[in-house]
């Protein structure tokens, strides 16, 4: 019955995890953290001054959630390495999403640097939530370098493409023990319901609520499908069948 | 900011109607019904007799929601018809769920009946809401016919295949200006969740949650995935795009 | 070995059926016309005039491929028939591809005139080919009135989207023992593959052809393309499987 | 109007490659390697004694084809590097296809010990094309590392799913200067000519073939579509469309 939501020993109230990114202002942001009822929500650090007044921090203290700070914006392990540290001392967290990209176009993440990195800030004490492309193999490297969850992409970051290989996805949740979040390419609710149905544990992401033309409407609509997702993971579903089955048949049936 | 569910007229509390066929048992049912917040159930004359003890019937009234009789296990047009007079009488309700089928391995609906069927039957005054394909020239028919609403599916009944043909679901949401309810073919979550971003007005489904491992569990994913299906249809979406958009850019911003 | 493609008695040397619309030039439509190996050409009556000079019905003779002509533009029954009648006379063959239009955005045919006509110029000694949707029960319908082959959409014509549905496509191969044509919708040299792969017995295509920027050199890849399909389908394809199967095994294997 | 496929300077006749895994004879494996029309053919120096008397290399002198030794069931860079200088010694040749996997159950590269192998073997003077994941960014390293082209998957080696992920396969395609091969996943004729319109030079199965109820009539229809598949690539496509394109308009034109 209970269905928790745990990463690193310690409970999330809520399988959704917002970005901040993109967001039109801080208003918005405020109102999108509170429609989607998320527990965690990432920030840059090279995009914000934890200091400032009116800040982004400022908005997610109000919130009472939960900060993940990120690495966005490195190219190399060691760029990475450097700005989580510095974010844990500016956040007081040792929670970090590690994301050390691979080419300015397309930002996927570069595997090699990811892995690399994640070896380091586990041994640093980090409790390390890598995004990560959707190949198995690294997904496992990084569950074996003792990262705290896997975070691999639907797609790249804001293409809203949603998860291009469900296979792959459905593969990584078999590889690994950690939990799996999915973590860039949604763009609406059916593909957060969907990543949900592939077993991940939760979904992250940002543009698709803070870009969105109703960023409030949609925290919601995602919301509702992370929720009725995981239901339909735990409910069982129905095989896919080529051919029709009737819903119930007609001979010899009493009235019920 | 309201946005109501109206068919011919009246307003539906809920945008998923249920099926009752293939449920293992009474009790399970009613939970189903519980657990879905539906407001609308459909039930197959030819499986119940209205007047029996202990029968679905009862559940439906002691779940306080409206019954849609249809005609499933019609082949044509004549015996639709008479089967919803019958229905009519039974039920005390002109609505009616038109059903006629073409073929007993794909139960696929035969367009040319059923848009007799439905002609006959709006003469006769019902409010006819038929199961279709998804052929938008057949759905621009049944709504110039003068039915209430137009139930295309999705893929074959109980297939749990989901929407097979997206592209088509929308270009029928553009023909006709009448409630569309994605029929038949959802096998999960996201799929009910896509129906309703496709524009689609309600889901309507029987297997996916009655022959589903958990019913109850999946008749309030359901309910989750329709209403985030619909919230995200209002959103106004982020377009998808072939490369990838930072969530903000880094240079020259102010932290904010 | 053998593997004939027979439509009404009479044997077709190439599975790809070429539409002339929308060509740049004569000149244009004759290369593409060598470079597909087509031996059956439709032409739409309302378009050419049969004994004007320089039309496409010379290039037609010169390549000495048959003529289908088509009753494209018309919007009833009524109007097919009738031009069909005048499309017998002045082309001199019983041979028609019946096209019913229910809307001029879509193009997409209606299934109820369609049947209709068919079943009148079947009646009236004509071998009649339908351009119909994707719907198994109407195809098997267009079969019993007496049709010499069905010919499916994959998608809207002009559309380029290809094969939306391909599993109602495998249905409407079982639901049939005349040939099926895939017609409309293709794109590109794999979306025709697919077509046959699905066991349609041939491909109708033009605007992928004609509009392309080479059409030749794309006439060709249909060719080989329908040619791959075909063999591809007569091969017994290996099935899928979630996971990876090993080119073979590497223990206690002598070499071969 | 050329079209050569070069890879390390040379030209190969054919674009399609042909692994030998799977094959049921000697005389099975010879028909397919002729119908298929190959100039390149992998063995895995695990399998086979060079040296044997009716072995597959016997086979492949025979065709007059050339050797592409792989590095099949390594999964470490040091392993793979060293088989690669034995296939050099046992087949006199400086190719290699680099294989190094990292789970048996999915046979999916890793990406870390592949990079790592490719760069050794670029310095030891072999020209390597290396089996890896559909990732742009490793790609991109392997490419940098000097290799003579990239071998991304479309799906898991012998799952006949096809290409799960069209759009990393296109992204690999802009990311690299070098030949791209689709290698592994392919599973009909349709799978290899979408792999060739992605803009992939070439396309390397095995199992697609050799394990097919009939091997060269699926050998054939493999060279057909790669064929169609490369010259639809060069033809320019028509554009998507979600409506509707008639062939050509009906008003207004003259008859030509």
């Amino acid at each position: 019955m209970a269905d928790a939501f745990v990463v690193a020993g310690e409970e999330l109230p809520s399988r959704l995890i917002l970005g901040t990114g993109g967001a039109a202002s801080l208003k918005a942001l405020e109102e999108a953290i509170v429609a989607s009822g998320t527990a965690l929500v990432t920030v840059a650090l090279r995009r914000i001054d934890p200091n400032a007044q009116g800040s982004v921090v400022d908005v997610i203290d109000r919130c009472g959630v939960r900060v993940l700070p990120n690495t966005a914006g490195c190219y190399t392990a060691t760029e990475a390495v450097r700005l989580a540290h510095l974010a844990r001392e500016a956040f007081d967290t040792p929670w970090v999403k590690l994301e050390v990209i691979g080419d300015e176009d397309t930002l996927l993440p570069d595997p090699i640097e990811t892995v690399a990195a994640a070896a380091r800030l586990v041994e640093d004490g980090f409790v390390v939530l890598p995004y990560t492309t959707d190949d198995p193999i690294v997904a496992r490297r990084l569950a074996d370098a003792g990262c705290a969850a896997v975070m691999p992409l639907g797609s790249p970051i804001g293409s809203g493409l949603g998860i291009r290989n469900p296979h792959n996805i459905a593969l990584i949740r078999q590889a690994v023990s950690i939990p799996v979040v999915l973590d860039a390419g949604i763009g609406t609710a059916s593909d957060a319901a969907l990543a949900m149905e592939l077993g991940c544990d939760a979904v992250l992401l940002a543009s698709a609520v803070t870009r969105a033309e109703h960023p409030a409407r949609m925290a919601e609509a995602m919301r509702l499908a992370v929720q009725g997702g995981r239901l339909a993971y735990r409910s069982g579903r129905i095989p896919k069948r080529d051919n029709a089955l009737a819903s119930s048949p007609f001979e010899g049936l009493p009235a019920w």
